[in-house]
């Protein structure tokens, strides 16, 4: 995937998932580096109705194969750093 | 939910997506810092057969509500820096 073109792309996204892939809703995901062909997977069954979210069943319908490909390489291109849990 | 509990319960989580939350095969997300009610409801559909996975809906048969809650919390505190997208 193109994180460039997917960088474009997610201002459709932005409103729940942050441009910086943290979520602004208790209902939406973080999704800044998150594992790239996760994101690939849940994009295309949100897409063809495998994965069932109102919202998303909706929004995922516009993306094509290259959308998704590009989004979840914008996504999981963000870096994170994780401090060692307690 | 009880994050000391739910470090507990997470040792059968951890082959896949880590102690640290972070995922250790292409199929399975990072779970370090997720939002906490997101965490509960995927962990409750996975359960109940409303999202559908292989390995999700046989490892979550087992789970209570309260051991739901605990995993929540453990994985979503967790903290997460994000470094700024490009």
């Amino acid at each position: 995937g193109d994180a460039a073109a997917g960088k474009k792309r997610a201002t459709a996204c932005q409103t729940c998932h942050g441009m910086d892939g943290l979520s602004k809703l208790p209902e939406a995901p973080n999704l800044a580096g998150q594992v790239e062909p996760y994101l690939v997977k849940q994009l295309t069954d949100y897409r063809d109705g495998k994965r069932q979210n109102e919202i998303m069943n909706v929004v995922a319908k516009e993306l094509t194969d290259a959308d998704i490909a590009n989004l979840a390489a914008y996504y999981s291109g963000i870096q994170i750093d994780v401090l060692p849990p307690g």
